[in-house]
């Protein structure tokens, strides 16, 4: 291949959780030729990221992280991004490409760019991650087949955004672009929704009285362990995530509570066909995920493949 | 050992499902001394268990498949238990003992003892099962380390009760006897609510008009899709488990509707404190689960396993 290996000479990563600490692993696999910078507001996840490391060069301040670079990228929670971006101000080359991984993307674009007027911002949305987070929690496969979603603000130089665009396809991910609005509206539903549901079930059920919370725990193979996958995400991300994709976030939450109200009533007044009709139609939606290989089709997602047996994994197991 | 390997000479499947074929299997490997008969209404899913051995003798008429049975195994939908009950009325060895392996106890016992009272009872609940059904679905490991919730009827000899156990055991599942009410009150947050909090959203996401199917899909990987497989069990067992444990249900559902609004308002009013302590906690179920060792601690379940390293298994991943 003649082409360039890399878009970008000097990348900085701002933020060395789980998605920071993965992009410094993936540009060192993907791009060697690449100079990259670290840093956290955190000495200690600094320390850890040096002995991992997750950047070739990790400064302790942040002015030193940036200097040189010709890609910044925000891996920082959604509501400390505008924070961080005002720290940057006047300490970037002009032509320093910011971007950033937030799970939202209108707010947190608005924010940027109050900040840093006049550079050029392509945010983009790595839909990528594990319940596990920090420092330690990284790897450098954590985007390979994964959706990338780049959401450019209007007018914003297209030669900016193809290099972004190149940047994630490098560590293996599959870009799309789409307009800032819609990427919260979609990951509304497919994301935080979901994400808020689980933290709530998983609360409720930790506080009732006459179950006890290690009942809870053993009989949890019955579903509820799914949940707690979810529920056991970072808790600061989550709450930013909320507050910063609000309007998105209660629209769906109260489509959501009229079909549980719809079914809850269904359940009070017997009528069992409108739940096997509802029941079947959720059917479907799985059988396409799998057909588009966004999830694993073997039953339990394959969880006890590890054992010597199917199903020797661990006790207990979902649907009963 | 010198003990009998079996604590029942006959036994009589009826209902060849996921449940029941892994029921034959699991007997045949673990007690294999034992004569197993199955059947089912359904002359399609007697034929494939015919072909899979998932009982020994498969007849036509749920009389012969009854006649000799020391234990009789019903592994029907809870709300077909009654009728089933009906059919084996004077079919049955006066010592026979009845059980199931039914999602509810407490109306399961109480329509088997309408239709066949003074034949002792004991019913009994493997908490085990996958996403997929059908009598292609079952496998021999399906118990094993698995809990099983026994529920015996007050009165019902303990010799009986003793052999049920020991019947579970045999299969390697772990067993707890407990009364059926309590049953049903823990099956309903363990298992009943998340089911059907998981068909709701499935729903929910399906009927949008401003985010297509096939963006829902696509990037499913962003939480949702873990709600979509427990959202892809089978219907009429679900509809039917809602009908019969509606006390237990809908009080859970309560409460669960009570505590999402409250985080609904969080949101709302912008009180970020509330969200965070809410999240935090839920973290700690997450950890005890993983502790007692009822769920897998890998990172997304390790669904990249199977892929030539972390990751490359499947576009798309969880919390983000």
């Amino acid at each position: 291949m003649n082409e360039p290996e890399a878009p970008f000479a000097n990348v900085a990563i701002i933020g060395l959780g789980l998605i920071g600490g993965s992009v410094g692993l993936a540009v060192h696999e993907t791009m060697p030729k690449v100079r990259t910078y670290g840093w956290d507001a955190d000495a200690h996840v600094r320390e850890v990221a040096a002995e991992r490391n997750l950047a070739h060069a990790i400064p302790a301040n942040i002015d030193d992280a940036v200097a040189d670079a010709d890609l910044v990228v925000l891996c920082v929670p959604v509501r400390a991004m505008e924070s961080v971006a005002a720290q940057l101000k006047g300490k970037l080359k002009p032509t320093c490409v910011i971007s950033d991984v937030g799970s939202c993307k209108k707010s947190v674009a608005d924010a940027i760019a109050r900040q840093l007027p006049g550079q050029p911002i392509v945010p983009a949305h790595p839909v990528a991650g594990t319940e596990h987070s920090g420092p330690e929690a990284g790897f450098a496969s954590l985007f390979q087949n994964r959706w990338c979603i780049v959401t450019p603000a209007e007018g914003v130089d297209q030669a900016h955004v193809d290099k972004v665009i190149a940047f994630w396809r490098a560590m293996g991910a599959t870009v799309e672009t789409m307009a800032p609005d819609h990427h919260d509206r979609v990951l509304a539903v497919t994301s935080h929704v979901p994400h808020l549901i689980a933290y709530t079930i998983v609360g409720t059920a930790s506080d009732l009285e006459e179950v006890t919370r290690s009942e809870v725990i053993k009989y949890s193979a019955g579903g509820f362990r799914d949940f707690t996958r979810i529920a056991a995400s970072d808790p600061t991300m989550w709450r930013d995530v909320f507050l910063s994709n609000k309007d998105a976030v209660l629209e769906i939450l109260q489509r959501f509570s009229e079909d549980l109200t719809a079914l809850q009533r269904a359940i009070r007044w017997g009528d069992g066909d409108a739940l096997f009709d509802r029941f079947s139609k959720t059917r479907e939606v799985r059988r396409s995920i799998i057909e588009e290989g966004q999830d694993d089709a073997r039953p339990d997602f394959g969880r006890h493949d590890h054992g010597d047996a199917p199903g020797a994994g661990m006790p207990g197991d979902d649907s009963d």
